[in-house]
């Protein structure tokens, strides 16, 4: 039979992985929002730090869904899906849910995507450093 | 930790399930779709029969991604969703991918859904009892 | 000068709505997602308890939206939104925006919306009661 | 009488088709999802392999509708919808539905495109390879 042991995004692991990702975006001094989706790209956790741009709703949630569709960090999506790569075109696919710069990462069980972090709001640069943090608190909890 | 076990819709398993409703259909004499997703609403397999309608696709996964999305039968959503009832409006919502005639069934694991199958081409009384079908495959190899 | 003292659904506040909301949908055994919003229906904070629902993300924010866009209670939209009412089409205007069961309730600052709260997952009557345990708190602290 | 002879791709075949683009897949060590649809563009067989990514029943099904819609190889729209090219601004056409990367074929009957196969999930080479796989199953059938 197909039953797997499998370790799960629940909620208050989802807090801990958003917790770390503020905190690191706040030691950053960016403002930012922050997504994280289960194994299906479903939102568990949103925040929106105070004074962080009204575009986070959308693309926060949209780097941690694309994140988990296509089990890659978005920040990996940046050059393919420039002109002339493989994945040319596929910001505009989907109807537009996917995004693809730099802030989202999927969450590995082993070899199962489980999960998904999504941030947005300060440099590409900051927002994938800040999911990183949030990634980690999750694989040190995975472990 | 949050680890569990848990049991799967896997591509082996979904074709078992599609093959029992679609043969449900075809002794009923319905011409049908076939969808079968995964906890996360999102395809597995997929199927048309010869002769079966073009809104097939849409219809079937739609039904089939509702019953996950609520976790109910599609068909325990027609008196909610008609005039006056709680769920009014439901099929308009996300973007109309909620299809709310029976035929459309959530999976379970216990108490957890992770899966669907959705039905679609024939009556929704055909169309329900091959879903019937294909879930009772499914339960089998669950149990 | 046009400048207003103005009550925020800032990050804190909007933590301390859901967070009481959530409390009353585990007192009413509901399994619920949580959304609060701003003045300008933009997401500030979300939340999906274990085991509820994937229709959450999309329902509760739709309500939430719903509440702040409308300024009422989406309960209050049921009766006009049903066929021969004022608003009979609105639950499919918006791209499917609008969600109008009950749920959803705006926060008020004096005459001003200046946020939402929307709650998916119960039935109606579980998630409209929820939702005003939220509504209170942040009352409370704007009073 | 303008009555033809003409080929379908009908739910046996369809099959057929679908599993040589799978069998290619597993031999290439890819993970991924393969879509026919027919002459219409509508899906006739859907499957995602085990661990294939979620991305797939929207690129896979996409790039078989895209094959269809323009009687071409996705492939072949690369460069075409590439900045500058004549089909610039395609895959944001049709509400997103085109998926102009490599991984969808269109099926020939003679003059006729009578179905579409689509792949994703590899890498745009690797869809390409299997998706050629399955249609040179179609074309043995078909000749």
């Amino acid at each position: 039979v197909p039953r797997t042991t499998r370790f799960e995004v629940d909620l208050r692991l989802a807090h801990a992985v958003c917790d770390a990702a503020r905190a690191s975006a706040e030691a950053l001094g960016a403002l930012v929002s922050v997504a994280v989706v289960d194994g299906g790209g479903h939102l568990v956790v949103f925040e929106r730090m105070d004074g962080a741009e009204i575009a986070g709703p959308t693309l926060a949630v949209g780097k941690a869904f694309t994140a988990v569709a296509h089990r890659t960090a978005t920040a990996d999506l940046v050059t393919p899906t420039a002109p002339g790569g493989d994945l040319a075109g596929l910001p505009s696919a989907a109807g537009g849910r996917y995004v693809c710069f730099p802030g989202g990462l999927p969450l590995w069980d082993r070899s199962r995507v489980v999960g998904g972090i999504g941030v947005s709001g300060g440099t590409g640069a900051q927002d994938h450093e800040a999911a990183l943090a949030g990634a980690a608190v999750f694989r040190r909890s995975a472990g």
